[in-house]
């Protein structure tokens, strides 16, 4: 890749059966899969780290290529502010101003404009908003989003959805619920771009006669895939996997599943379990620039004493750049003297450990035997006892008794 | 390099012989070098990049190769109080410790001392000082100095010395010119290992007669190599390059000379003009961090609206990982999102920037016409005209006329 390729037109690709999802391999309801996109093909499941602003905090494309990263996800929230998707577009579109040339995903804007609260109005034509920035007005539609989504140029994009805040009221979900359909509509009808992959976006809440009315709406407009909103919003487990549950059911077989925003260890392997694909969430980035390391224990806490004298790298089994050269001991200093390699390094290693559970996810899979393996997980994981929501995901998705 | 390498002796080599100083080729009163050291020969003239706690900010060992950095240093004062150098000691030296295996060197921490102003006290036994981290009285002495830097196990550990502010009256730089050398003495004594080299730091300010005086008796001690210190504290240049032309003129032909804290480039083409062979600075990295790129011209600032659209690279001619990845356009939108990876890179391409001009002098002397180099680096970098006292260090050099 080179700054000079920018005289070519982006994305010129004309061919929309780019796009192709085949699975290779069943276990229970969990599946392998391969997703073509015009930038590569990805192998699923897969976690996608969360470049909000055009960048993997602290991570170069170089190192997201070694890691594993398949898919990078971008923000359109972010760059519509700044700098602009118009911008974004007259250098090459995201593949080449951020200088990553595998797939991208961006999303609609609508989950981070629904978290503003007070500083957004939503009615039926879209959100009003002021900027974080700069307090400028700004209106977000279904048409806009689309707009912008499309001079961003990602291979995947997002329709434009209202995603509730949890506990919301049966009225409103159910406000809410037809709205996010209506704009779904108007989203499809506002693309233009033949080379990129609309998923649509089902909501609903944790109310499952409002899920399974929203899925099912949902996958009447038949895209090329299909996005789980509305979840890991602040609702207890409990309620949260049987809606991953109903989704998946409901959803066609042979489309891949994204569920948005998900992206700690435990909840990775309990939806894959029933079937979901795809994943992002910034937890293991944000989680790395507190000092926090995963495991397959859980994690550790860089900042505690105790791993200033310890020899040992974070994971003996972890093969990234701060395993293979760094000692607990070391990395506990940097986060101790506020280190920019600190939060770098953890960084790093927190998207190689999800990208590891998600490699060896598959392996599982095309050994049929991904019961196995999520046992071996929570076995690890939950050292005082295996949660109900946990054994139920495993249960419902047929790996388990 | 691997962690379980921790097990070994650190630097268990006995070989004083190891270090060694050759010059290769000469242009006026510019040399080229190599300096042998128990970590790996490099070749000078070159500049150190400042892993101040250990870590370059935000630049990982593998980069620090890549861009060719030669020998990295690290700040006594900052390791002593966190983490501890006898911690270090135990978890391998500095090159296991912080997973660089090149050479390194460490200061004496008496320059960071004398900055915290008034929270020291210095007197012929060492500074009490109270740590800017916790507030415990820490007492330095040319001993402690000598045992923690062998503890950090760098290649070149540096003499316990004293840098006076600018202005100082000539009484106490007088004074301080004394003190120090007896603090020379009692480093060389307080030293035991014999796979590190002491380089002798010469002070005086400005005052010539002063500095002559300390260079001379500094010299009599015949260490492995010698630093100009007290230079670059807010002196004007034209008070600067006399005492640097005094100092490389004293100083034996035959070992390596280290002016120290200097790092903006025209500094490093007139030093090495008059016969420098060793540069360290936070400059680079610093101005990195607030938005600055290195250019031939002098800087970019990355936060002016003007780079927005800037397709180009930093630099055409640079082979970077952010000139040959990104544009300007993108750097300068992560700059004003305050992304880490803006940080990361401007750092990278200033840290190369230096080098890839130290390489050029390399190759200028080699060639016998640094003074052609000298006047084309001047020729762009001076638009409104080169000052006199660039000028003057040419010509005192041999390079001029």
């Amino acid at each position: 890749m080179s700054h000079l390729g920018l005289a070519r037109e982006p994305n010129s690709l004309e061919n929309t059966q780019v796009f192709e999802f085949s699975i290779t391999a069943r276990s229970g309801r969990a599946r392998a899969g391969l997703l073509t996109t015009p930038h590569g093909v990805v192998k699923t499941p897969l976690f996608m780290p969360v470049g909000t602003q055009g960048s993997v905090k602290g991570i170069s494309p170089r190192e997201l290529k070694e890691i594993g990263s398949q898919i990078v996800l971008a923000n359109t929230y972010h760059l519509l502010l700044r700098p602009g998707p118009e911008r974004v577009r007259a250098l090459g579109g995201l593949h080449w101003f951020a200088a990553y040339d595998g797939p991208w995903l961006t999303d609609s804007g609508g989950f981070q404009v629904m978290s503003l609260g007070d500083l957004r109005k939503i009615d039926e034509q879209g959100v009003t908003f002021r900027s974080h920035l700069n307090g400028d007005l700004v209106v977000l539609t279904p048409e806009r989003s689309i707009e912008a989504q499309e001079a961003l140029g990602a291979d995947i994009i997002m329709a434009f959805d209202e995603c509730p805040p949890y506990p919301s009221s049966p009225d409103y979900l159910k406000a809410s619920v037809g709205r996010t359909l209506r704009w779904l509509e108007r989203s499809l009808k506002a693309k233009t771009r033949p080379d990129q992959a609309l998923f649509a976006i089902a909501q609903g809440g944790v109310d499952l006669e409002l899920r399974r009315t929203s899925v099912l709406a949902t996958v009447a407009f038949d895209t090329p895939g299909f996005a789980i909103g509305g979840l890991a919003v602040g609702e207890p487990k409990e309620d949260m996997y049987p809606a991953v549950e109903l989704s998946t059911r409901l959803l066609p077989d042979h489309k891949p599943r994204y569920l948005m925003g998900v992206g700690h260890p435990e909840d990775l392997v309990a939806a894959v379990a029933l079937g979901v694909d795809m994943f992002d969430c910034v937890y293991p980035t944000r989680t790395g620039r507190f000092g926090y390391a995963l495991v397959p224990e859980g994690r550790l806490n860089l900042k505690l004493s105790r791993y200033l004298d310890d020899p040992r790298p974070i994971d003996p089994a972890c093969d990234c750049y701060a395993c293979t050269h760094y000692s607990r001991a070391y990395l506990s200093h940097l986060v101790r003297a506020e280190e920019i390699l600190a939060l770098r390094m953890l960084s790093l290693h927190n998207l190689r450990y999800l990208h590891r559970l998600m490699e060896a996810a598959w392996e599982a899979i095309q050994s049929r035997d991904y019961g196995a393996f999520a046992r071996e997980f929570a076995g690890r994981r939950f050292r005082e006892g295996i949660p109900p929501w946990f054994t139920l995901a495993l249960r419902e998705g047929g790996h388990w008794g």
